[in-house]
């Protein structure tokens, strides 16, 4: 008997269809309903095999599935928990690939607040620059980390059961708060983003731009790779992970400001310790994730 | 016969190392003179043929010398300069690989005064984590960027001379002026690693700093690679690169305040505007860059 019977993605793209594969590969899943606005992507999805059958009415789709993944933007995910709300069965599961949980958990307490023994939220930390149902592949999640974080409401059974679809798909898997989910990722994720945006834009503003632009080589491209992320999704993290990201965003301001000192002031051996800290602090936190590997 | 006859590396390393290790592939160079402080790293560079003779005496070693590249950090070269003056052959060609210009170029004047015309200060762009002359290899400037920033004094046939050395290494030679290339490259490498260190140094200020690492990914790995690079490298080229460099870290900061103001109002339209010019640039860079290759 397969873990999963009928499996709803709401959203099939990267972080859903891939989902979906790694289930499909190890035979844990009977059938994969897509769901999405573009019609291309989802008959994209078909021909891949990424999903079994197409929809683009959710609440239709749920109906008789026990898993169903909202991996959409954050932003569509309380229009979709309102649509499904009254269709899904009662042992159905639910959870969400969303990169915030603070917001995320609020949607599933004002959508599907009877049912929240049942929900799960959850995100998988699989970031790429691609996107859509052409993007899903086999492996993407071994190795990689999903973070859960169930709510006091949620049943032990539950969070087990999503666990073990997790680890099926070869990832690592986590519990946490969503309070430090959203401060850990505030720091490591959506601060990085946030600084390689306003670097971007300040480098734009610069007379010489495209003569700037020749010259950069790889540290510029490693640096600035994030620059390149979606905006509607980074505008949506960054307001609904705000708090800790204005903690951070102030503590960039603080160092830029005191290096700017260092600086004016030629203090070479200020200068020195500065840079030592944070170089050495980078080549511990490689040196530590590679021994992971 | 060969373009060079002996080649001097003032510093041993992977710059040096490997534009010996192409001009040997080419057949452009009968000997090749490492210089440096570290015994093991010469004892390894001649192993490993990148140099044919070794010395630690950078007076001794430019003796008869044709051709001299100053490859240390720029800290370092003023002495070496200073200490080569008296026994260079008046044909001999002086350039070096730092990536600040104005300040090399004041070390040029104050020390190689009466011989600006065989001076060819220069920067290989073919930056890489790795270092000393192990690191050396063939086929490390195919494709890359050398920018030469020629003296007025300079003459023609020097620059002609370096520029025919380093396409057959396989560079693309570019020529400026040493304000533009100090401008250009504090724009696109000095401010991207101080703004790194920076963001590495406030992520260090966190109570749960561990935790944060633990859940650095892909992103982060990215973009904060160059924070792991050399601290006294880093320190001089941030004091002698000062002014184009406190220009941008001022306009960092100022694009970070705006950013904060936008998430404190909660501006969903200026800050997805904010995202996009940035997010666009980046894509725009990115095609233009793949074009080139």
């Amino acid at each position: 008997m397969t873990m999963v019977r009928k499996l709803v993605l709401l959203g099939t793209g990267l972080i859903g269809g891939s989902f979906a594969l790694a289930l499909k590969r190890m035979r844990q899943v009977e059938h994969v309903v897509g769901v999405g606005r573009n019609l291309a992507n989802l008959e994209r999805a078909l021909e891949l095999d990424v999903i079994d059958s197409a929809c683009q009415d959710a609440a239709q789709a749920v109906e008789g599935a026990d898993l169903v993944l909202i991996a959409t933007p954050v932003g569509q995910m309380g229009r979709l928990m309102q649509a499904i709300a009254p269709v899904l069965a009662p042992d159905c599961l639910v959870t969400d690939a969303g990169s915030t949980k603070g917001d995320v958990v609020a949607l599933f307490r004002e959508h599907l607040g009877t049912r929240l023994a049942q929900c799960v939220p959850g995100h998988p930390i699989a970031g790429s620059d691609l996107s859509g149902a052409a993007a899903a592949r086999y492996g993407l999640y071994e190795g990689r980390r999903v973070v859960l974080t169930p709510l006091p409401e949620t049943t032990p059974d539950a969070v087990a059961r999503l666990e073990a679809l997790w680890r099926l798909c070869g990832a690592e898997v986590y519990r946490m708060t969503p309070a430090q989910h959203d401060s850990i990722f505030a720091a490591v994720s959506h601060v990085p983003h946030l600084v390689a945006f306003s670097y971007m834009n300040a480098l734009l503003e610069r007379d010489n731009i495209d003569a700037c632009l020749d010259f950069a080589a790889t540290g510029f491209r490693d640096f600035t790779r994030i620059a390149g992320s979606h905006p509607d999704m980074w505008r949506d993290i960054a307001l609904a992970n705000n708090r800790p990201i204005l903690d951070d965003l102030r503590r960039n301001v603080a160092q830029l400001q005191a290096l700017i000192g260092l600086i004016e002031r030629g203090d070479a051996a200020a200068l020195t310790g500065f840079i030592e800290r944070a170089s050495r602090a980078r080549v511990a936190w490689d040196a530590r994730d590679k021994e992971k590997q």
